[in-house]
């Protein structure tokens, strides 16, 4: 960052601190902001912030062209200042992650409202002036999810109590963030001590902190890790998004110093079974799945150099492609071949699995 | 970035392309300044480049306090542009990498004279206003080795022409480095094609092009290799400096996201034998080193997601801290332990390893 932009920034951006713990949390509730977008794939964020954090979403601001609805009231940025809204969530994520200038205007005027701006974007809302100046104006922060915290340290390796669980997978977007929130779900629902880890943009919103782990300098990424889950006490859980695949050619390397700076007792393996290739690897040079098992024995080669005692405690099995006749026969084979419980996190959420844990670490 | 600080950089800063091939190479030959440092251990850059490019560097340019020599002719400024250099390269990296005041009265009037400046630092020449100005009127470019190309692309993972070497390593700071360039000396005797590609400060100032791998973007991080060594002929070797470790708690990211990226077919096995603990981790909590077979099947397993072929062709040992008696036994007993050719790369060169890939790839 220059000089000149360093000023700027440091005045809207929270910069103490990193972590879950030590960043600044946002300010809820949240107006979730879809703008004009026509694609529910585009809406992905916000409508996965409602879907998991819907006591803290109280309304949703659209353009008369939006044709996404979430099912929250409409608000105007008037309406949501007299609701006591705390944030202002951009929800959609447009092809390239840009901002239009369309929506500038809309953006100005939260801020000028007062009201925090919450972007995942990959351009910078500190690259605005003129949202800068209205945030400076009304003492609204702005808090660009993609911008890690500049003093990031170098990871060390150095054991810290607490549990912890990271969600790994077979490949990209198999469901390890949604499968690490249903775990964290029904360890809350049995009085755990438990907190979701967030390391994407989506899953930084849901989680309320945090940063995307793949946009941290390569040379931080185990201490990016490290500083996402902090020390705690003996029967925490931090319940870790995992990301990528350490077999992906594109993404290994984040998998890698997010398994090192996670050190997790347990592990869970997400996967897709209807994925043939890694996810983009289809059209240059297809790379065929990894196995289940090299999969197991890769994440656990790795894992064990941090955390000697790493084990698998389940699976998780996105079944949005598949027919629902083929489940059972499915879900059985590959308990039988792994010796994990498999779950179906969306239609089951993560019981079996928390029984799991409960019976290996707890009994 | 911000769009301020953008439009400063991008006139004396060479974008275009970023791999070894696509990037601007520096200017020969080399002013290497020393400033006022006083500790050969601050000066390590100045003193490898000219080491291995002794041709390229024809002065040294030091302060009154400066106790480096590094036995090239002093210059001035003035006498340096009247010799013809071409780009004035910062020798030296301080604690902290920072750029101090009293150096940039030099840089400005190097700038000014029109000499690109080369530096390593971790302060960025386009982060003072004084040497931008003086580079902007000169038509210098100013070449920050620590700030990657803009518009690096995610790996593919795809298969390129070529044969590449990839030096790997039991820790940190082990020799890879000073392995990958005696390994290139040693082809290029024997008139093979063959190319140093550079991931760190010092080694992209040798090879005269490219940046720091660890600087990246984490999501970058194969992408960046694929790109630091490109397509080439069926009978070019790439030999790639190797960085960190598969089982360094803090930087196996980066090492994971450099061996896909560089899809190597031959890996050099770089050890230090009285390391005991990873470099760095000695205090807070120690990590003794992996034995040499768990640094060879773990580099194995993730080299032959890219490349089935990979495979290991020698081992290179840092004796520097070594009784000279010791090193006939242990070498002995290595190359028993590996079955690989063995070589100390500072006392007696690349040889035996070339010899085996002569045998391995040639005959």
């Amino acid at each position: 960052m220059s000089l000149a932009s360093q000023s700027f920034a440091e005045k809207v951006e929270p910069r103490e601190g990193a972590g879950n713990e030590g960043v600044k949390r946002f300010k809820a509730p949240y107006l979730i902001y879809f703008g004009d977008i026509e694609l529910t794939g585009y809406a992905k964020t916000g409508l996965g912030l409602i879907e998991w954090r819907r006591n803290l979403c109280i309304g949703q601001y659209r353009t008369p062209q939006c044709s996404i609805d979430s099912g929250l009231p409409d608000m105007t940025i008037e309406e949501a200042v007299q609701a006591g809204v705390g944030s202002f969530v951009i929800g959609v994520a447009p092809a390239g992650g840009y901002i239009p200038d369309r929506w500038l205007q809309d953006l100005v005027k939260a801020a000028r409202a007062g009201l925090d701006i919450i972007s995942g974007m990959h351009a910078r809302l500190t690259d605005f002036p003129e949202i800068v100046e209205a945030a400076l104006a009304s003492g609204a922060r702005l808090f660009d999810v993609r911008t890690p915290p500049a003093d990031l340290p170098l990871g060390t390796g150095a054991k810290r109590t607490g549990k912890r669980l990271l969600t790994v997978g077979t490949d990209c977007a198999v469901g390890k963030k949604y499968t690490a929130l249903a775990i964290e779900k029904e360890m809350q629902a049995r009085r755990w001590k438990a907190d979701f880890r967030a390391t994407g943009q989506t899953g930084v919103m849901i989680a309320g902190a945090g940063f995307a782990i793949d946009c941290v300098v390569a040379d931080f990424l185990s201490g990016a890790a490290e500083l996402i889950s902090p020390a705690a006490d003996d029967d925490h859980w931090d319940v870790i998004e995992g990301q990528g695949a350490l077999s992906h050619p594109s993404f290994a390397g984040v998998s890698l110093g997010l398994l090192h700076g996670s050190q997790p007792d347990a592990l869970v393996l997400c996967h897709d079974p209807t994925r043939v290739y890694n996810l983009g690897t289809e059209r240059k040079q297809p790379y065929p799945l990894h196995s289940l098992q090299e999969t197991i024995e890769a994440n656990l080669l790795m894992a064990r150099r941090v955390n000697p005692d790493a084990r698998f405690v389940g699976m998780s099995v996105n079944t949005s492609q598949l027919p629902l006749s083929e489940k059972p026969a499915l879900f059985e084979r590959l308990s039988a071949e792994t010796g994990l419980p498999v779950i179906d996190p969306i239609k089951d959420g993560a019981k079996l699995i928390v029984d799991r844990i409960e019976k290996e670490f707890l009994l």
